[in-house]
């Protein structure tokens, strides 16, 4: 029997992730390890200047579940090498309720946790769900996630690359591989002032769709009622540009 | 007068940072938002249940300096939608101490700030000095940065693409630009007792270049005594796998 590694950035108690695990607890071997609370925009986020702590939360049949106070990517840490004994077969991370296409992809706490896998050497998904509704319906993502898990296990993914799926809300027409949208939000501050007349700032804002017009996009097949599927890896180079800044190598003496 | 928005992850009070924004504060309008406080591995966590607060810590001619009880890329946002007037021409991220290199960079909250500053179409730069020691000497790190600045204040960057700079610990021979090397950190959990006898965890580790015959990295750069500069994006797709997961294309029908 497979073993899959479960985590999320919205917690354990999230209707997303346990819907997810009672999906597919009978077919596989299940570790969760989530956050004790949400965790989200967490992205990459490790924890070094506090102790980290986690409890068996749950345990039935081929089901273990533990929390832990950390972020995402510290539950993968902690689980890959401190909690289990083999590296499993899968990492996944979600049903997160939230977008994570485009540029958001940088700051989820639940593709931390599946680049974190990546890292790790890992067949890794992050699965996300694009409505922020804590009761939306999670039954068609949860057939899709599902049917994903199956194929990945199956065919593998190529070394260093993860999956950010995301999914519409409602009906899902099927599943397109497409690249992240360029992308970035417009922020406001809600300014506030607290009882002892200190100022304090909600982070809110707006996000735009920088390539509207695309249609081999994340926030394409997502408008088009498909879920997306965008390869990612942790290799943020941008190759065209370093003979481009060439100009910037330079001697000791010339400084 | 050209403006610069400084921030780092070791905080307001590191030494890093203020040797920076000694050296450059009277060629520059220079603007500093940084964490009230130590936020190493931060990535690019934004901080969306609690509210931010920050505070006028200096102002000396064209200095003012700010501390923000946030994260770097937090910084970075209240800096640029609550606290600025007109946009900087420049952000820069640093000097951090400790290494940033290969892997690194997507846990390091000095490159999460300058990442967010990229995403925000700003020319932004983060530095690292290669060296964990809070007292290391930071003369030449400084040198080169400043002169980096210069240049690139002076010519620009590709629209979308930020730079990660590590410094080697000594005398730099020059800079080199480079890709990013294929790395991870094998982990360890310091396991310990607290005094209710409650077990708890310590994150440590050792870092591994997977490509340590490979010469033109970050990571050789620096073992060869030369600056690195990675041109990063972020855009995580990886492309070439967008048509070998192909089969992961599907109908609803096919589920």
């Amino acid at each position: 029997m497979r073993t899959i590694l479960v985590t999320n950035d919205d917690g354990i108690t999230a209707r997303g992730i346990n819907a997810l695990v009672d999906a597919i607890k009978d077919s596989y071997r299940v570790v969760v390890v989530a956050p004790d609370g949400p965790r989200s925009a967490q992205s990459k986020a490790i924890t070094v200047t506090t102790p980290l702590r986690y409890w068996k939360q749950y345990t039935n049949g081929n089901l273990v579940m533990y929390r832990c106070n950390g972020t995402p990517c510290d539950c993968v840490k902690i689980g890959l090498y401190s909690i289990m004994d083999t590296k499993p077969d899968l990492l996944v991370s979600g049903i997160n309720h939230g977008t994570n296409t485009s540029v958001n992809v940088i700051y989820s706490g639940t593709m931390g946790a599946a680049l974190e896998g990546c890292v790790e050497g890992l067949p890794s998904i992050g699965l996300s769900l694009c409505s922020y509704d804590q009761n939306a319906d999670l039954t068609e993502a949860v057939k899709f996630s599902k049917k994903l898990i199956e194929m990945v296990l199956n065919d593998g993914l190529p070394q260093g690359v993860c999956l950010n799926v995301n999914f519409p809300v409602g009906a899902i027409k099927g599943l397109k591989v497409v690249r992240q949208s360029r992308g970035r939000w417009r922020e406001r501050f809600v300014e506030r002032d607290d009882p002892a007349h200190n100022k304090y700032y909600w982070l809110t804002g707006d996000f735009n769709n920088l390539e509207p017009d695309a249609t081999d996009t994340d926030e394409y097949a997502i408008s088009q009622g498909y879920g997306s599927i965008v390869p990612c890896h942790v290799d943020l180079t941008h190759y065209d540009s370093i003979n481009k800044l060439s100009n910037l190598n330079c001697d000791a003496k010339e400084i």
